[in-house]
């Protein structure tokens, strides 16, 4: 049963999807069915429809039946049931039976969820893990969103299911809001933007989730990860440069090779040795460390990096930019003492600060952190000493306190190895997006054995924490492109400016303006009068320009340009020079 | 015969190395033979030695066996020879057999080379291609460098065979320019360096040919990389990011799937999709020219991009920085209409020369380029329109003849796909290094069906150009590395000066000069006094630190700095803000 209010809304859609499995079968009793569990937004459930037909059409009748279900109000009961009850219900459902046969081989429990009406009859049955609400009259409201095709276990080779999508809410209000929010995501789309604006394209040949970046959007890359290395440099993070293969000998050192070799790319060339794509950069790192004798006197050591990352995502869920198969990451590790950890924890935070701050998501309610710390009844899952957990997590809080970050300290969250800070931003249309992080780290270390010689000559090891500023620059891309709609501020816009001269005896001033804006490092362009002036200025509202220049008589006579900024609809006419001031000042 | 100048000092190398090996069987006769080629410098020979112990003690004994042959001045003879009789002759020896019969399976012609005496009587025969001298007496002057394990035909499960490596050469007065260049070039090997300095790393459970940069030298690429992203953006290059992997298919596209999959590194994930690391840039950028329509008025479209390729060398190949498996190209591609080929050469002949002159590597005798056109005798070796050919090898001339190159055309070497220009620089110690590069290609846009619509609306395909200024950056921090022999120029030192407080109480005086020259961009670190003043003053010397800058009580009261410049005896008292100005302008 879900209890605490933030799993409430997960068995919201979790009952939803059962309402809705049960209207189908109602209305086509013959159809069997794959899996339907609930996703970050809403849920699905994959059936075989056999000679059914089902298209989007047939979604109001679906959800009349669903509403008489919720309306029933039916009790919904979870009760463990043998394997041969199981296979007796679902006998005529092939897809149930091999769940059931996968369960059994694992001793797992069988458990089914019934809806049982008031004479405490189970109306409807599944086998089910849950959880689920207590009754189907709390789903409220929902709707029926998009039918797909699927593979049965996501496996290209087996049978090709029907998927419905659905949504669920408490009232029609949340429901409104929530397709309001899709229709203004749908038209920040980066996928849409980043094609109208020419920021990134995908080539059938090269492969899905595999984007190129066109000039506009490598200078968008490029300028999000330099100010990111201006900022870091300054509180002394230096650039490494690492290969993006390995042989695999590195990640059996890291204990990575064991968990996750299924989801890596593996290299092989001519010889035997077994390479694979690097799916992060901590232990590459942690080779510069151990290159040379450390000592305390080296400590703090900082090294940061932007370099990709790779890792094999199913074809199904690449999208965008948000989830691709190579991702660039801007990556830094810091390696100090334990008596260290606050004050570089502090830096990454100012960092951090700095960064979204000059994107004006650093303000109040635009973001949270999370203190991620231990189980407290579940110790012995961490490794590392006891004292040094319990130090770097009043460190990690001490930060959040002097820093004033706006916190909240999660029990249990903490990964195996170390503590950290993650951090949230909330975009103009109020997603929230976990993009930066300080990871303390007390295992690595120890696997590769590092080291440094402390005052008293001993060998002493380091901690390492792990930070991102923006996380993937491609996801982060796809999150301002989203966030911005296109309209990127001043600073970070590939071009600040469309300079237009009325007709073409404007045109050398438009050049001689042009050259004066690059002479303090303005991105400006010259649009010919080949098309009317009125196609041009729609046409720089379009492409999402921050300022579109007008140059005409009455400017090459005066020195002065008249400036429409994007979104407004009142020109404003200045100097030359106020102009290249204000492109100068936005760095 | 070897005829020709150029093929003369290869025959020299290849018949020395029969020497040696006659020489080798007169002291024991028992020993039988891999292969002896000719090398770059020099040559070699394989031998199983069976029970015989050679060393480099017994070197003096076989050039000596080894003086006496080339004194005999035998005539060098070739003969082709049936099968039987080369089967008879080499019976005895495992290699030789394994040899003979490889040749005849693939019904090549069998050749002995004879050491022919006076009296008409051959005292040495071996199989064997050519070409060589004539008489064993022009070998000249030869020495024994090397002795080392090596496998039979490279591979690991064959047998483990002896190699003795030697050099040849016409007079003692080369051979002896000839080891002096070895010692000087053994001082300023890059591995070496690159280990003194703190420059790159290597890691046993990365693997070989995997190099790791440190921050030293990760500031030595970036500057590289910045410099030349500098000057190409004044030339309108634009910077693109591509993915490193790609499905074959771009391959199969471009054709070079078919030629080189064997040396490609090829990557699996989960699914069945064959991916494969990108050895090279130019299909990824056609992708992002075909990523939307172009106009003539797009034209050119010059890409830029710094990234990595990657190999899959034999790990016996791989050396230091200088042969890798990972390596960062700055490549570029201009894609242009047949009539602006000229200017766009001109452009990147521009590029090539600020880049170059900025390292003071252009000047007179210090490079030289080879326009490499169609060998005329055989013009269907070569793809695409003959009248482009002509017009394009028209253009390169014209360039070469108009920026006043040092040049020099030579017949048949162009590429199949178009005519080019190549850059080679000679070294401080005279080595000779193919770096940049200007490459026509007039079938690349053909095979990706690349378009432009021209000014009468009609679809016309563009040329692109291949262009390459460091060429590979690993390879490129190699030449440079042992150019400067690690001092290098202030501008693109990775540390540029260090400064030693002569005591304690001038240390934060140090430390206020560091800050004043960090407001220029100045890379200072200051040196505390915790070892005394000389051996502060002798390490920076090993770390060729541009500038040591001293402060004490002098300095501090005047406001000036003692310097003393990296490999000068006298030093010199400035200003500190002369110093901060000579800083400043070490771009």
């Amino acid at each position: 049963m879900c209890a605490p209010q933030a799993e409430y809304e997960l068995c919201r859609r979790h009952t939803a999807s059962h309402v809705m499995s049960m209207a189908v079968k109602m209305l086509h009793p013959e159809v069997t069915m794959g899996v339907g569990p609930w996703t970050e937004t809403g849920f699905y459930q994959d059936y075989d429809l056999g000679e059914v037909k089902l298209s989007d059409k047939d979604f109001k009748k679906i959800e009349k039946k669903m509403r008489w279900i919720v309306n029933k109000d039916f009790a919904v009961v979870r009760r463990t049931v043998p394997a041969a009850e199981a296979r007796e219900k679902f006998g005529h459902d092939p897809y149930k039976m091999e769940l059931i046969a996968d369960l059994v081989a694992k001793d797992a429990e069988l458990t089914f969820y019934d809806f049982v009406n008031e004479a405490g009859e189970a109306v409807y049955s599944d086998l089910c893990a849950g959880p689920h609400l207590e009754r189907t009259g709390e789903v409220g409201t929902f709707k029926l969103m998009k039918i797909a095709g699927a593979y049965w276990r996501g496996d290209a080779d087996r049978e090709m299911l029907t998927r419905l999508y659905g949504v669920a809410f408490a009232t029609k209000e949340d429901l409104g809001a929530y397709l309001t929010l899709l229709e203004e995501a749908a038209k920040r789309d980066h996928r849409k933007l980043g094609k109208e604006l020419d920021l990134f394209c995908f080539s059938e040949i090269v492969g899905s989730g595999l984007p190129l970046f066109t000039p506009k959007g490598t200078f968008l890359r490029e300028k999000i990860a330099g100010t990111i290395k201006e900022i870091q440099e300054r509180y002394g993070f230096t650039a490494v440069h690492i290969p993006h293969i390995t042989k695999k000998d590195l990640y059996e050192t890291s204990g990575h090779w064991q968990k996750y070799q299924d989801d890596l790319f593996h290299v092989k060339g001519k010889g035997q040795t077994e390479f694979v794509m690097k799916p992060m950069n901590c232990p590459h790192h942690t080779q510069i460390y151990a290159s040379r004798p450390r000592s305390y006197r080296d400590l703090p050591l900082r090294l940061a990096e932007t370099t990709m990352c790779y890792r094999d995502e199913q074809p199904g869920e690449l999208l965008g930019l948000s989830r691709v198969r190579g991702f660039t990451q801007d990556d830094g590790h810091t390696f100090c003492r334990m008596d260290q950890v606050k004050a570089e924890v502090t830096i990454v935070v100012n960092i951090i600060r700095e960064f979204y701050t000059k994107l004006g998501m650093f303000g109040e309610g635009q973001y949270r952190v999370s203190l991620s710390v231990r189980d407290s009844e579940n110790l012995q899952k961490y490794l590392g000493l006891d004292a040094n957990w319990d130090r770097a997590e009043q460190m990690l809080q001490e930060v959040a306190e002097e820093q004033g970050l706006n916190y909240e300290r999660i029990e249990g969250e903490a990964a195996f190895y170390g503590p950290k800070l993650d951090f949230l931003f909330r975009d103009a249309i109020g997603r929230e997006w976990q993009l930066a992080t300080a990871q303390l780290d007390f295992v690595m270390p120890e696997r590769f054995g590092l080291a440094y010689i402390n005052e008293q000559g001993e060998k002493e090891q380091p901690v390492m924490i792990h930070r991102a500023i923006a996380g993937s620059l491609e996801r982060f891309m796809s999150v301002i492109i989203e966030h911005f709609a296109g309209a990127f501020p001043l600073w970070l816009s590939p071009v600040q400016a469309h300079i237009c001269p009325v007709v073409d005896r404007h045109v050398e001033a438009a050049y001689d303006l042009r050259d004066a804006l690059k002479t303090v490092g303005g991105r400006a362009e010259v649009i010919d009068p080949s098309d009317t002036l009125g196609k041009r200025l729609r046409n720089a509202q379009t492409q999402k320009v921050p300022l579109t220049l007008i140059v005409g008589d009455s400017e090459v006579a005066d020195g002065t340009v008249t400036v429409r900024k994007y979104g407004e609809k009142q020109d404003e006419t200045v100097t030359q020079a106020t102009l290249v001031e204000m492109i100068a000042g936005a760095k």
